[in-house]
C-alpha cells in the first residue's frame, strides 16, 4: 500500500527564477510524512517522535506554482530495529494512458527518537506494525 | 581549496521540537553555494545559472540555534562537461586538540541551466576553471 | 461579498513554542490574496501585478498545527485610484450556535504596480469592478 | 539608546517577483527583537517569553538580496505593565551627508508570556528597566 498526500502548494514556495524552490521540495516530503505517521485518525504509536538521519532527493522537472495540489506518494522501503526507510514520488498522477509527471523521487532515513531521554529509540511493534503495511520495496528510482 | 561561509542562523529556523529543521540545513546549503559561486567578488561565469539535480544528507547531531554563525565548508568533488558536485560539512570548527563538531555532511549535484531557453547547457572554461580551484576528491562522509 | 480561502496548515508552520509563528500568519494572508486576486477561474486584470505597501495584523489566540485548514474570510474596504484595502479574518468559522474563533485580524494596503517600467500603475477598471463585488466597508476590528 | 541588528539576507529571501518578499521583512524584525532581547550577553529577565499581539508595517522602497546585511534598528516607544511596544526601521544607514535608505517602519506590540501556565504576565522590574535604556518616544514613522 502506498499513502497518498495531495500536497497544497503556495505562492511562496517559489523562488527568484519563478520555480518551486528545491529545498521546497523537503517540506513537502515532511509534510507528506507528517500526514502519513502523525494523522490523528491512525491509531498507532508514533506518539514519541522521530528524527531524520538521511534524505536523498532527484529532481526531474520543474514545478511552479499553481492552484491545483501536487501529489506526494510515500511508502515504506525497509524497516530494521532502530530506523526505517520512506520513498516518495513527488508527481502529478496520470489517468488512463496518460503517464505520470515525475518533479521528484526522494527516500528518507527515519530514526525513532525520545525527546524525553534525547536518545534514539527502538520502533515499538505498533510502530513495526503500521510501518508494515506500507512496505513496498520498489525504490523511488 | 575549500569555501568557507559563515552562515548565520535564524530563531526560526527552529521547528516545535527545538532544535533547527532538518530542512533548514538545506537553506544553509544553499546560502553556503550562493556565496561560493555567485559572489560579487568572484571574477567568474556563473550568471546564467544552475539548477540543482540530486541533494544528499546525512545529519550527525542536533543544531540549537544561538547568535554564533554555523561553518558550512564547501569543495567540489567532480567537474563533467554538463554538470558538477559539491560536498558540504556543517559543523563547528575544532581548533587545536579539539576535533570538529559535525552537524551534517551532504552533497549536490548541479547542473548548468539556460533560463532564457529553459534547456541545460554545457559549463563554460570561466566556469571549469573556477570549480577546479575548488577541487578536493574526498566526498563528504 | 467575501472571498473564503480554507488555507492548509504545514507542520513546519509552528516554531520552537509549539505553535504557529506570528510570521506566517502573513504567509496565509498572501495565500487568501493570490487565492482572490489571481485565481485562474477569474476574469478580471491582475496580471500585471501589485505590492505590499502596509500591513496591520492583531493576534488575538494561538493557532497550534492540525490536519484541518484554517479559514482565511477577505474582502476589500476601500478602492482608490491608486491603491486598495483588504481586510482579513483567520478563524475557525462557527456554526449555529457555536460563535467564531479568530486568531487573527488583519489589513492590508495593495498598490497595483508595474514590474517591467518598476513604478506604481493606477487600478485599471477591470480590477476596480472586480474589488467592487468584494467590498464591505467593515474593518476587521 | 536604539539597538542596532545588522541582518543577514538569504538568497531564498526573495519571492517570483525577485525581491525581499514582504512577509520576509517581518521574520527580519524577529530576528531583530531575539537579538534585542534575548542576547546571552544581556543581563536581564526576557528568560520566559513574550508574544506578539500586533504588527504594523510600512513598506517604502523594494529591497533585492545582496551580500551586504541590512540594518535593523530598534527601540521601545511604550512601556505599560503587561506589554511594550517597539519600533523599527529597516534600512541601510547612510554615512556624512548620505541620508538613510529606509526600505521599511514598523512596530509590534508584545506581551510578556508565561508559557508554563499559558497565560500573559506583567512585566518584571528588570525587564522595565532593560526596556527603558532603548526608550524613545519616536514613533517609526
Amino acid at each position: 500500500m502506498r499513502h497518498l498526500y495531495r500536497c497544497p502548494l503556495r505562492w511562496s514556495d517559489m523562488d527568484a527564477y519563478g520555480h518551486v524552490n528545491n529545498v521546497v521540495f523537503l517540506r513537502y516530503l515532511e509534510e507528506a510524512r507528517v500526514d502519513m505517521l502523525f494523522h490523528p485518525d491512525q491509531d498507532h504509536a508514533f506518539a514519541r517522535g522521530t528524527v531524520v538521519a538521511r534524505h536523498e532527493i532527484d529532481y526531474k522537472r520543474q514545478l511552479v506554482h499553481r492552484h491545483a495540489p501536487v501529489d506526494v506518494e510515500v511508502w515504506v522501503t525497509e524497516v530494521r530495529a532502530a530506523s526505517f526507510t520512506l520513498a516518495y514520488e513527488v508527481k502529478d498522477t496520470g489517468s488512463g494512458e496518460e503517464p505520470d509527471l515525475v518533479y521528484a523521487r526522494a527516500s528518507t532515513v527515519m530514526v525513532p527518537f525520545d525527546f524525553a531521554l534525547q536518545r534514539p529509540r527502538r520502533l515499538t511493534e505498533g510502530e513495526r506494525y503500521f510501518l508494515q503495511k506500507y512496505q513496498d520495496d520498489e525504490a523511488a528510482g
